[in-house]
């Protein structure tokens, strides 16, 4: 075992105490509900539940009427939810309900006088829906776009946390590096990366961690580690995040084993120019699609657009995906507080594939790069010991 | 680093080359649909969708009709679908969509001539389905129980991979075990415990896996592990799974560090006859919620009752949780190829609290546990190192 984490994790716990959940997100929230006794409003996605009340477990209904904010979850989590609503300072009530039957009634009796019931539809299902549509006396009512994305902007406080987890990744990397001229496996950097997250205060990866190295692999933009070997010449994409306190980071660095080609070289540089312009452009007042356009036009001027076959970026936060997404029809406009992920690529099979990621914050003028990590694609070649 | 893995992960990608997912699985699925051209089915569950075809990415939608099989994903999973629906021999074409938009085209297309369309009301969100409602010229009808738990029976190559979980899962905790004597972390314990897990072959922990120390933490049934130190005295929870080839283990021990208290040893006693107990009743047409009275009527008369927050079990596979649930109110008949958990516990703030879980697989006659780890409960005091 290596050193142990505890000194990192208190650390941690530091930034996550000074988290408290004030009044301010409530009231964010009753900001945008419709006003009144007659309406009530249920949400359902935890990571708003954990937002607005500091609750982190897998199973629980947040209900809002009259101002008043219940919690509704099971037995494994009735003692939890109250120690972290303590914790958080935010006012609410924990209720246990070993059944859905129960649940439903429970909302039922605590959105009383309630004539339409506010839901995310987008979080809950069809069956659900159609559920809650028999057994509760009220019209249920999406709730508007305003409501859904309570979280999108992200505070000081937020920002801090989402920095360390991005410091955290960086520092791992910067570890495990020298592991790709060795003549291990995919499966095996990832597992370190991993280890070396943790060792330093994360509570684990924020996502499945991505190795993927050479001609099959690298051309895979989400490619799951495997025991293919990383050999000389393999272009190599480690796209690698670290979770703290329940919000994510997420880079991704590209490299060459041995020397580049000449096509390796062409191709990474076009990569790197093409992050390079998308960051460039990140400011308040920007639509996301224009992020994705800046990324574009260098590819298309390299002639290699058609091998960019996935979206620029997306927001992160308490969810690895959330909004604004960044593609070419995001229509979002990007504005302080945003945590937006500016990531093109270009793959192809037979020859592999580059990518190059950074997490931003967009600031009052324009954004600030959460990573540091070193965006030097040339490892040596490998180093076998015999 | 520990020795790499690269041997165990052979070993495993050779059970997973042989579970090629034979078109006995999609004609399953025929049995149960709406038969002929007038009618399309939308499955939307990952974890049906890769028990059908193979594809483990994160984003696709299968569309069938007319007995045909298309795949629909973005540009990220592309070459990865094609590749892994060949590995696993399914019929299945791979279409390309860039946004939700064009998928819903895609859908439409692809079922022209249906007049139905089943979908999976439990999955798919209600935003969805008015979307789809609006969009596509047939009935949205849910697919009916029969279609739902599809992948509930495990085969014998299923079960192979689940058994091969838990004993990666069982070893691992044979190698950490003695850590909890060594005035660690929570977090330090699982640490170890998911890094062992992949050395040992596996793909990662199945989920987070929960080291709960203490009075106050292994109280609470799900609780995520913490720089809480693990103290002479302490009852301490492990729940620990590991994942291979998509499939999960489940399994949890619980130990005293030294010397057990007259109510611990009690305590615990009456948690492992009441698992027994439940192991004991496992088998072809018992309804569920047998299983769970066997367990409670243990604790019932050990006067404990009020202690067991949650549900007896579940069921394991390509999902952590999945159907048949084990719970009072449970109406599932076991049968044979049911993977399910049992695991009553009892918790009590101040106190703490023990879970003993076992996995098992239900055959002809009876069940096999799939566990093997030692249910002996002592750890040896705190060995300071000064």
């Amino acid at each position: 075992m290596n050193s142990p984490s505890t000194q990192s994790r208190d650390f941690l716990s530091e930034i996550t105490m000074t988290a408290q959940i004030s009044s301010a997100r409530a009231e964010r929230l009753f900001g945008v509900l419709s006003q009144g006794t007659s309406s009530s409003c249920l949400i359902t996605d935890l990571s708003d539940i954990r937002w607005l009340t500091g609750f982190s477990g897998s199973h629980a209904w947040l209900v809002i009427h009259a101002n008043k904010l219940s919690l509704i979850t099971d037995g494994r989590y009735t003692e939890q939810a109250r120690a972290e609503i303590d914790v958080h300072q935010a006012n609410v009530d924990v209720i246990e309900c070993r059944t859905q039957a129960a649940m439903i009634a429970t909302t039922k009796s605590l959105s009383q006088g309630a004539s339409e019931i506010q839901f995310q539809d987008s979080d809950m299902s069809h069956q659900l829906f159609c559920l809650l549509q028999t057994e509760l006396n009220a019209a249920l009512v999406p709730l508007d776009a305003s409501g859904k994305f309570l979280r999108r902007f992200k505070d000081e406080t937020e920002i801090k946390i989402i920095e360390s987890a991005c410091r955290i990744a960086d520092q791992a990397l910067t570890q495990c590096r020298g592991l790709l001229s060795q003549g291990l496996c995919e499966g095996d950097v990832r597992d370190e990366l991993d280890y070396a997250m943790r060792k330093l205060g994360a509570d684990g990866p924020s996502y499945d961690t991505i190795v993927a190295s050479g001609p099959i692999n690298a051309a895979r933009p989400h490619h799951h580690p495997t025991t293919t070997k990383i050999e000389d010449g393999h272009t190599v994409i480690i796209d690698v995040g670290a979770l703290v306190a329940g919000y994510h980071s997420d880079m991704t660095r590209s490299f060459v084993i041995g020397p580049m080609s000449v096509e390796q070289s062409e191709w990474y540089e076009a990569v790197r120019a093409s992050q390079q312009a998308g960051i460039a452009v990140c400011r308040p007042g920007i639509q996301a699609s224009e992020v994705d356009a800046a990324c574009r036009k260098v590819l298309i001027e390299a002639g290699l657009d058609q091998y960019f076959t996935h979206g620029t970026g997306h927001g992160v936060g308490l969810m690895i995906h959330e909004e604004p997404f960044i593609n070419s029809s995001a229509t979002a406009i990007l504005q302080p507080g945003d945590v937006v992920t500016v990531e093109p690529g270009l793959y192809r099979g037979g020859f592999g594939g580059f990518r190059v990621e950074d997490l931003v914050v967009i600031t009052e003028h324009g954004c600030r790069i959460l990573n540091t990590s070193p965006k030097d694609p040339i490892c040596p070649p490998l180093q076998l010991t015999t």
